[in-house]
């Protein structure tokens, strides 16, 4: 069997799992970043440059029979002299989207799904009408390039609207209204090249400071889910999208309301390794690679929590019953994501119990 | 976090799944085999030598934390001196009993665990008495280095006896009977540093011409399964064993006679990656790096089957509910094991259905 050849712009966490889940089915993943000391490199060959340079990004290209993102802030420049080369799943359409908060929004309100208000801000003067408009408190928000709560600025009165302006004013950035909401949960979904779609169940995110701390899944609820599911639906459709797409959403008074998405495997489906039947990583691979898609099946009531910033004590944590750990070979550094352990149980009660433990062991800084 | 580094003894299918297993724990293997053609180089790092040469053993001592095997037919002698540098888990004595069909039997016994009529064999003159004392038909084995049927010589009446032996004879033999059974099954249990014990269910398993073709898990038989983990405990015990251990039975008129047992993860265990909720992989790096067992509770009904010969179509499988696929990355030969599929299913009438179809694809050669 010829092996097939996946090319990954960015060597993180998310990387280093896709290459884990494609030896079984026999797909030889390398990767590009900026250096080596990356968690993908310690389990696959990597070819160190600029992530946007023409030069290695062509390299790549030329060793890869596709090429996937562990990172999608590529431009839409940088990757279209590649599409001659080799196949780019998701397209680099699909990543422009997902780059900025605003196309993000405006591509989710014409599909008819809730989105939080929201302005575009390219001048004081907008900013201070967005205030005026959409209300306080809000956040505004670099349109490109932040994560993790990085490059966003809650505005609680009318006058930090001049610092929150200095501070972020020289990039292209939103206004949107701070959301009160009673949960945040998302749908990891994966479309595959011939358009066959599977779904996981919803996971329910905890958040603290804009890091996810933890997330608890299958979180149940019929009605919303099925709502969830429409929406991915047509986000897939519109994008034509191959690989795996999150879309986070908030609820709100009973409804979902679309915060953001991911044109990638994510965080909030790290808990589908042991606790679905197929992984998010595998079908990734799986839709990229025109490969049939895996069941999404939970196998029990699973609970993802992130290492941030320190390595907990891996001899205790693994003494938890049905506890799995993930150690992404980092350096530790203040709020940095260096891995993550997941519970599966037999049921909602046991799982609240064992969570409960391993978040005692677990401290985040 | 240190690093714990895993000096694996042959880099086949089984290093390779379990440095897989290793990355997410922060764990690091490093092989040691005769060629850079092999699974596991393909995901780690390995040293090329001759697997008993001393200085090759030496060089992967030195960069171990412990060592461990893919391949246990290391003679005493040649890990004698290893014992210096670093920990060996299993122990040397637990691999020289594995090695030795002959050996292990006789421990059998004396752990009260029946066995199949076995005699010493060391001269034309013992086969002929073996023969007559225990009967025919039997097979005559190697007692060392023996492995999917490589190595022996059924015997079905005594005109074979003269050709049986000019065939094996300048090798240590053990004659055998031909051992009439309804089933045979096989225990996979793993013992930590600490003598906590974990086991697998057991699983149900089908040879032909001596290969292991597939495995069905878990085998419902309480009662067997009560005895096995007996006989299975005295072997942990008397071994002091460190890692998976794996024994082969027979059923024998409803009871459970060993065949043979194998000092490290089993081609029987494959199915625990998807079906239970730690895989036979991690919980041998659990058990050998001092990190407790994890839960070996069964995910639901499942099948693997090996892929021998020839890689099936990937695509037509993997359209298959529930099913992964494990291409182990070698050049194909016939009968050679080049990978495996693993269905899992919610209830055993799927599973039989699924892996009805799962066989239809699956051609053996």
């Amino acid at each position: 069997m010829k092996v097939t050849r996946v090319g990954i712009v960015g060597a993180g966490q998310l990387g280093r799992m896709l290459a884990l889940a494609g030896y079984p089915l026999g797909l030889r993943c390398i990767f590009l970043d900026k250096s080596a000391d990356v968690p993908a490199a310690q389990v696959a060959s990597i070819l160190i440059g600029q992530l946007e340079d023409a030069s290695t990004l062509k390299q790549l290209a030329l060793q890869s029979d596709v090429i996937t993102f562990d990172w999608e802030n590529i431009s839409a420049a940088s990757l279209e002299p590649l599409a001659k080369i080799t196949a780019i799943r998701p397209s680099a359409a699909a990543l422009q989207v997902s780059q900025d908060r605003l196309l993000e929004k405006e591509l989710l309100k014409r599909l008819k799904i809730p989105v939080v208000a929201h302005a575009q801000v390219d001048s004081k003067e907008d900013l201070t009408r967005a205030v005026s408009d959409i209300g306080l408190p809000g956040i505004l928000k670099t349109r490109r390039l932040g994560y993790d709560g990085k490059g966003q600025r809650i505005i609680r009165n009318s006058s930090e609207i001049a610092d929150a302006w200095r501070e972020l004013g020289s990039q292209a950035l939103i206004y949107e209204k701070f959301q009160v909401f009673s949960r945040e949960v998302s749908l990891v979904a994966a479309r595959s090249l011939s358009g066959q779609q599977v779904f996981y169940p919803l996971a329910a995110n905890t958040h603290v400071d804009g890091i996810l701390r933890y997330s608890v899944a299958p979180y149940i609820n019929m009605a919303l889910a099925r709502v969830a599911k429409t929406y991915m639906k047509r986000v897939l459709s519109v994008l034509d999208y191959v690989g795996i797409l999150t879309i986070e959403f908030f609820i709100v008074k009973g409804k979902l309301v679309a915060n953001e998405m991911a044109p990638r495997v994510h965080n909030s489906g790290h808990w589908t390794i042991e606790g679905c039947v197929t992984s998010q990583f595998e079908n990734h691979l799986r839709a990229i690679c025109g490969l049939p898609l895996g069941s999404t099946r939970p196998l029990g009531f699973a609970a993802m929590v992130n290492f941030l910033g320190q390595m907990p004590d891996r001899k205790r944590l693994l003494a938890i019953e049905g506890l799995a750990f993930h150690d992404y070979g980092k350096s530790p550094k203040p709020w940095r994501k260096l891995g993550h352990c997941t519970i599966l149980s037999k049921n909602e009660h046991r799982l609240k119990q064992a969570l409960k433990d391993a978040l005692k062991l677990i401290e985040w800084k």
